[in-house]
């Protein structure tokens, strides 16, 4: 908790130090979560995905060193969904990202899964509301674009920016529809690649055929093309940041979003405490117990939740 | 609840209206799930997942059919994550599978999303149990292998089958990866594409690299090959399914599964039963109030459910 002014204060040590405190999730970091959480709100969280292979990370390198062109700090988060097979891939990743690092108006943070999925969107959605509360203009989250966890974590940006590129092929074509549900801007990158035109008509039509289901009546995801490598179309892509928050902002939509990211918060972790005390009121080992009588068929999961609930309020004499 | 007993003795309609009401999820199904629970645990449960494009539909059938011509019966599940864009490539799987139909040894089913995944899962468990207790001796599930609701649904199984093929590019190594470390069998299916037995390698090396995460030290997936269209590799397939069951049931492990899935069940299920209890006393109304305040940055949610659950136990005097 003493690290809360510092970080209020821009201190960088201390805000690395304070996320590391966050990923760990122990009481002094929800402490200074509490204490941060009235400095945040002024951020414009960009979510950037897309699946290996788009070139997402350079689009985020050249997006934040255009954003700090304009003046604006940057905030990046970068999420690992850590496997034995992409580790090494990913690492490649964080490394090209050092060239943003000499910045003291750039942040950059990866953090990885250790343990369940849920605990990481729990986390990076921590991580941003630090670095919102430090007062950086923008916060780029990074993730690929494959899993549940990673659309919950894009879910939680005001702007989501999903990456394309040409040449994958129709087989991913679910995971891109996947993607596309929660893009509020498109981008072909590698638009110098053949087959570019063809990618970005394909997306429009797919456009058309879907329902948007996050609700924007009034704004239709624009198809972007780009070449982070030199930097083409990047002026356009941020353009279209800054009219997709303007949008936000005057639909009331931001506002419908802080509510709706209160509320998913809310129940979260609602979820997570009250569970967490009736294992300690009842007791590992009787809950074990439990399992072995659900395991052996003796009764099923149901009926024990029941018995469980229902027995914890008679001895009170509820 | 009364169709509990047209259930166990193999009634197709019974078991149809059965599946919809779990589907549901109202008291009804519960009752009867607990009803048919302790006639559960029989069936061996094969998952078969893998992208779009791979063939695994036509690869589900083809098994079926060769499980039914050895006499046993199969039920199948076959889950649609359904998306806007993706809805009509999944039907016309369904469409495929209607040459099965006709058997009243197999009865198959397909579920869909109706609103989350998380509960698309439970219903797909539950689903899955009304079948184990009708007698089916098999029970393929079918999964499109993209997402973490898929990933948690294969999980379910005893044994997980993911289904390759040739000419898919790099860019979906991230999702093969994914699927990889729940594979019990892996199966590179269009055989007799160029590329196959390169996809094989591929397979192999990432095999060496990877350390499965189902800690099954005695069982390296294998690396099939097959061409669901023809049958061709059908037999082995099977042999080799027969064999990890063996392998399940010798080690131990089916025990274990066992326990894992019955601790699953347990926690998702108290975890949903307690926070609609505190739901249901505290009121909506209550709660939306204090999704206002957290949105307004008048308090941070840690402290806002700390706020909920203490002041809960406060009026009852504890």
């Amino acid at each position: 908790v003493e690290l809360v002014p510092l970080v209020l204060a821009g201190d960088r040590r201390a805000l690395a130090r304070l996320i590391s405190y966050v990923e760990d999730d122990g009481p002094p970091a929800r402490a200074a979560l509490a204490a941060l959480f009235p400095h945040t709100g002024s951020a414009h969280i960009v979510g950037v995905t897309g699946a290996p292979g788009t070139g997402k990370s350079t689009l985020v390198n050249v997006l934040a060193r255009s954003m700090r062109a304009q003046g604006q700090t940057v905030g990046i988060v970068a999420v690992d969904p850590t496997s034995p097979f992409t580790g090494g891939a990913l690492l490649g990743d964080r490394v090209r990202m050092r060239d943003l690092a000499g910045d003291p108006g750039i942040f950059i943070r990866s953090m990885a899964t250790r343990g369940s999925l849920g605990g990481l969107a729990q986390a990076t959605g921590d991580a941003v509301k630090v670095l919102d509360a430090a007062g950086f203009d923008v916060i780029l989250v990074e993730t690929v674009g494959v899993g549940q966890a990673e659309v919950d974590i894009a879910r939680t940006a005001h702007t989501t920016v999903v990456v394309e590129a040409p040449g994958l092929g129709d087989e991913v074509q679910a995971l891109k529809a996947g993607l596309m549900e929660i893009a509020d801007v498109l981008v072909v990158n590698k638009a110098d690649r053949p087959g570019a035109a063809q990618t970005a008509r394909a997306l429009e039509v797919t456009l058309d055929l879907g329902r948007s289901t996050k609700g924007q009546a009034g704004w239709r995801p624009p198809v972007l093309k780009a070449i982070a490598l030199d930097g083409t179309g990047v002026d356009e892509l941020l353009e279209t940041i800054g009219a997709h928050r303007a949008y936000l902002r005057e639909s009331g939509l931001l506002v419908r979003q802080e509510r709706e990211r209160a509320r998913a918060d809310l129940m979260s972790l609602l979820e997570r405490e009250l569970v967490g005390r009736l294992v300690e009121r009842v007791g590992v080992d009787v809950l074990e117990r439990w399992v072995d009588r659900i395991a052996d068929r003796e009764v099923d999961a149901y009926s024990a939740v029941e018995m469980i609930v229902e027995g914890e309020r008679d001895p009170r004499g509820v």
